[in-house]
């Protein structure tokens, strides 16, 4: 089977999924009853065009039809090449998420038998109400809700917690939106220095809290840290930063943007007072989505539900959580979130081997002399920033393509994912891939290397 | 055909997509070259499972496959019967929607060619940057951002204008997200009286503001209005109430969650400072989805990006706004979206043939003697307040199944989306039904009046 075979495979089956959904829409627009003679008709042709797509999809013969929607292509990605990208590794859907988003697609999706009290997670049909109880109990929490992403998980808890002028300590690796949501409610960030090996440590955190108190005659109001960072993937000591907070009686927000979905989260064993995690980062879930956390001593708080009173019509929407803005993920989000929380479970329980599959990578990936890995090594995490200015991008110097000819042969190869046209520092994942396209990708990256004469190892 | 052909049908349409993904879940799990035996047979094997569902779908034959995702249901709802509910029909996707979020629905899906600045709207592949001007330009205003749902854009601007303890006008049948937008940024709702029709009038408004300066010695920082309101979906005088609003210099926030996307809406023209709308209420697009749309002397403020600095190492993420927390929709929701837009634009020039659909509609549902509208009449929406209080809920009172013989009848025919057991006042909208439909539902309310004996005009 040739690469253009399977290439031509994966747009016919894209075509069968779309014209399928051509089909749907004839049902959507027809009367219960059933079809007339006009619908009929496009039904059979439609099946037609559907059993003749098949007939394509499985020789791997025929032409390619348009798939494009609109202005869009279709994305294929990820059936086409192995994907190395940071950041979409571990938000990949599963079968069971891209089912349910083809089932719950429509806007309103979730809301079929919303009854009183009227929220989201207050829903049993579909069984939402269980999934928070499931989510809570997945991260040992005493609750959780869904969010618009991780992001907007930060600002519930900072908006609920600071008042203007407020401190937060976050770590000298901090996510841009961590720094966002102490602005948006009025805060200031303070930031832990990294040690020598890039990490955050509890008594680096313990002088920062101190550090702060000498300087506003205040304690912080929240120390916000993420278990593993964005840039390095490095592993912050989360465990000894929560005992930190506990001693001086101030709460912890424990970041899982890299953790909640692909690891197992203990809650109580850490000590957080807020768990934090990302959908469409790890938890193989469509975007905008997240996760928030907390203790049964700080829901009241952060969940704190409306107290506003119309000043004419005395109406007050009791149950409504004002830092959720009331219901969340009110369809295709969240549903896909539910669909692969069963496997999400599963795969946290395999992190080890995830965790041995980036070494071996990283093994491999070093043999070409001049490559390093600037993350903590051995590597506990499958996101890893390495640095090639010693090796790939010494041919980028001279080659026609500069950084792009690195992009070029990893495509050819079947590989994507990659900071397109860097050679120097940059960041991959191999979250997710199978031995065999790990080893695919270590060859490949030797292969490159032999190609344009670097010394291996 | 009966009924139960096309019910099979539609269940086998879900087979065959269902199937589809196991079969792009291979390629997800093979290598770029091509697959291996194992693979090969998995895939052959699948294909002749699609090809015997398809099958049975032309033919309407063979048992149903489980088509559960764990523990979710396939919703077929939109499929198997014509959809009444009051805030779900112009969300429900279109067939470019759904084929967009089959190919973007992986978390990250939007991020493949993001580069600097890194942002969201600054996208150019996938178009989203165009996709973000063609969207301003369609609702006459200067700068446009999608948000995770209206009420998020809702709580961007309070959260940029108000003070806490600041005042802000809504209007009596202000949607319950105005409230928790006003309260999560401290300010206070102050509600403008409806006239003996339901309405807001401009004048009302002006009286509002004066008793609001009068008693806290200071002007409403904001006048936040529904240009159609959730309860009644009676017309307000936007126009009018936008007139106020320049008259004493406060902003105006057009809430448009059941306009934008269905008619045409023309900031400029409305002279709203603000324009909100809903993509999963009215713009054919996954949930939480939404469009804040302002002008160029308001962007600056309500679209302000960070000036927050690392105290130790003075990282700056200069172009990400705070109040949007950076990106917003990453993924599906965005790009069913984007897919729609085309069909949405062309559908708001038709909006006065739903609103004549809609009248048609209730014209013939008032034949039976004692149900009423609790709307403004004729209807300017497709979406009314009735009352069958004088009607059905007769027919209730005696029926062993109470209110839900009316949910019992109508979904015998075909019917769902009507507040199940609801007999009395409830809410149901024709957007998006074609004529066929539209009769076939009128027809049906009254077969069911005429089977219980009620009486008929």
């Amino acid at each position: 089977m040739s690469t253009s075979k399977k290439s031509l495979q994966i747009q016919k089956t894209y075509e069968a999924l779309f014209a399928l959904e051509d089909l749907r829409e004839i049902f959507r627009q027809s009367l219960p009853a059933g079809f007339d003679e006009e619908e009929q008709e496009k039904f059979s042709g439609t099946v037609a065009r559907i059993k003749s797509i098949l007939a394509d999809l499985e020789n791997g013969s025929g032409k390619p039809a348009c798939t494009r929607v609109g202005k869009l292509d279709a994305r294929t990605r990820e059936e086409e090449f192995i994907n190395i990208h940071p950041i979409q590794a571990a938000g990949r859907l599963t079968p069971e998420a891209r089912k349910a988003i083809i089932s719950y697609g429509d806007g309103y999706s979730t809301c079929d038998y919303c009854r009183k009290p009227f929220r989201l997670d207050k829903i049993t049909r579909p069984p939402i109400e269980e999934f928070h109880q499931d989510l809570a109990k997945f991260l040992n929490m005493d609750q959780a809700r869904v969010v618009p992403g991780a992001r907007r998980g930060f600002q519930a808890v900072t908006q609920s917690l600071l008042e203007k002028g407020d401190c937060v300590i976050v770590s000298s690796l901090a996510h841009y939106t961590e720094f966002l949501a102490v602005e948006v409610a009025g805060g200031i960030v303070k930031e832990v220095p990294l040690d020598d090996n890039n990490l955050i440590t509890a008594e680096a955190v313990a002088l920062k809290v101190e550090a702060v108190r000498k300087e506003t005659e205040k304690l912080p109001k929240l120390i916000m840290i993420d278990h593993f960072d964005y840039q390095f993937a490095n592993e912050h000591d989360v465990y000894g930063i929560a005992k930190v907070a506990r001693e001086y009686d101030i709460p912890f927000l424990y970041n899982g943007a890299y953790t909640v979905g692909i690891k197992p989260v203990d809650g109580k064993k850490i000590g957080a007072d807020f768990i934090v995690g990302s959908g469409h980062k790890s938890m193989a879930a469509a975007a905008p989505s997240g996760v928030l956390a907390t203790t049964n001593e700080w829901a009241p708080r952060i969940f704190r539900t409306t107290e506003m009173i119309g000043d004419l019509t005395k109406r007050k929407f009791g149950v409504k959580e004002v830092e959720n803005m009331g219901c969340t993920l009110m369809g295709a989000t969240l549903l896909s979130m539910i669909a692969s929380f069963p496997r999400v479970q599963e795969r946290t329980k395999h992190w080890d081997e995830e965790v041995q599959k980036s070494n071996y990578f990283l093994e491999q990936f070093q043999r070409v002399l001049g490559s390093g890995i600037l993350s903590e090594t051995p590597r506990k995490h499958t996101l890893t920033k390495v640095d090639t200015t010693g090796s790939f991008d010494t041919v980028a110097k001279t080659h026609k393509r500069r950084g792009f000819f690195f992009s070029d042969e990893l495509k050819e190869r079947g590989i994507v994912g990659e900071f397109a046209g860097a050679t120097r520092t940059w960041k991959l994942n191999t979250y997710g891939l199978t031995w065999a396209q790990v080893k695919h990708t270590a060859d490949s990256i030797l292969e490159i290397a032999g190609k344009y004469k670097l010394n291996i190892n």
